[in-house]
């Protein structure tokens, strides 16, 4: 079935201590939407300047993404630049200069009316909001937030956390917007917030899922917590959108199934971080782009081969 | 099988935002023994002072802990202080008072000659590399270190690790020790060192072991690392011990079973954070003492479910 993802297509300027790159393709819809493709229909709704050219499309539509939603607008596209010389867990961010995002207000196009499945990823709140109020059908809404929505936009961001049935955010986020550092309790007050399961990134350590009382519809008892690994990573050269591509996985899984189930979902927590540790390899996009299925599939052996009692491989 | 463990037995007096408790007993060897003592025997080398009373010594004895290593000096047990209130996650010492253990020569009873099973909990590596050079028959070699015996005692250390089959620290030890910010690189740096097998505790996100090349005699190919889980807890009363809790889960569990095979070791990762888990519900060894082995195995299947793809329990 078919994902709408609304977010940021971007330019980065990246620093790590593998390297340097500059205006690389990226941003968070641009990083799940790739992410996504490899397990189901991907649609884009974005903003992109006049230095977006037919050859940056091309790494959308070279993996089948429906960029019908991409507006072209006069002025730059957004852009973005980090370092992460002192922190490879976390940006230091050098500049962030938002150009055509700025005046950015997503139209949906007519075509992308019928997706079933809506990823509102990493934008103002109130955009969030415009976007899932035309997208009443979808089955379901998951979302993605920072702590500069959580800390200066509480109240738009309230309105949105009501309507998602899924909220992806990383370790640092939870306990900021519960105000709690108890990983526990943090999460059962986010999840009076209004989403109904919430998926906590821990980075390096993988990622647990909570489930609220209404998670799912029907045979999901799993109150219990589920918790993902991540895979030990010898060399991270860019962690630039490695929770994008954590959300890209996970969603696009989850949207490819025919139903629901604890399994299913497990499995999804298990293709997310497959994708994140992929996402990290190289620079910006550039190893989302070429990724095979088959290597995709065989990371996500490996996954259950380190977090699993029985022994799988031979 | 048997295991012999060598470490301390103190009072330590701890607060926490859920209150404190003054002189309760503790120390390495007592969390590791209690825990292990539910899984196989354990006989316990240590030094106490006068204020060690038989009450005390009930509490070993009472979980089948032979105690006649148990050495009795004049003067005070080993005392510690430490306040968890401003971070849950590490102690913050107040005091250390070493006291009968500044000059403790541990000895070996005859009756404990023919353990299996040797564990160096975290003292002096002078004193860990003594009881391992009394100790030459046993089947496994697994010890414990900290930052102050990895900073200020390298050399010391650097002949206690070329001895062990299985070092069990935490993320920040395996950083140190290595001196490298990447836990990967860290461990084989680690791993070079001496240990076949490095247990890296990761605190509320679970513990991952790496295996080197000479990890085990036989067919043992598992050289990718393994991630066992850790319970979120909504509450967290006492961190005290945790650490030496999941080794005595660990290798309590591993010197009980016939065989080591990859499931049998995945099982004891499992089991060491199952003890560890329990250890922090309650101040001190509290909770330790009376865990019943049915809430233990319970427990196991909770880990179980929280971690592999396919629904356990109904």
């Amino acid at each position: 079935m078919s994902i709408l993802v609304v977010g940021s297509v971007a330019f980065d300027s990246i620093e790590t201590s593998s390297g340097a790159v500059e205006n690389c393709l990226g941003g968070a819809a641009t990083h799940f939407a790739l992410a996504a493709s490899y397990f189901t229909d991907v649609r884009v709704i974005a903003v992109v300047g006049k230095d977006f050219t037919e050859e940056h499309e091309a790494v959308f539509t070279r993996r089948g993404i429906d960029t019908r939603g991409l507006e072209r607008a006069d002025g730059l596209s957004f852009h973005w630049s980090g370092s992460y010389v002192k922190n490879l867990n976390e940006a230091q961010t050098l500049e962030t200069d938002l150009n055509v995002f700025q005046n950015f207000d997503p139209k949906i196009p007519e075509s992308y009316k019928d997706s079933d499945y809506l990823f509102l990823a990493n934008i103002d709140p109130v955009l969030q909001a415009r976007v899932r109020q035309q997208m009443t059908n979808v089955r379901m809404v998951c979302g993605d937030t920072m702590n500069y929505w959580i800390s200066a936009h509480a109240a738009n961001l309230a309105k949105v956390l009501r309507e998602l049935d899924v909220l992806l955010i990383n370790d640092g986020e939870v306990r900021m917007l519960a105000e709690d550092q108890n990983l526990v309790h943090a999460a059962s007050k986010v999840l009076e917030m209004g989403p109904k399961t919430l998926v906590v990134k821990h980075g390096e350590y993988g990622a647990t899922a909570f489930f609220g009382k209404d998670s799912f519809s029907s045979g999901f008892r799993a109150l219990h917590p589920f918790r993902a690994p991540a895979l030990p990573l010898a060399e991270v050269v860019d962690p630039t959108g490695a929770g994008d591509s954590f959300a890209g996985g996970f969603y696009g899984y989850l949207a490819s199934q025919p139903e629901l189930t604890p399994t299913v979902f497990r499995t999804a927590m298990f293709y997310g971080g497959v994708m994140g540790s992929f996402a990290v390899e190289r620079f910006g996009t550039e190893r989302l782009q070429d990724v095979s299925r088959e290597e995709i599939d065989e990371r996500f052996c490996l996954f259950k081969e380190i977090s699993h009692l029985e022994y799988e491989r031979s």
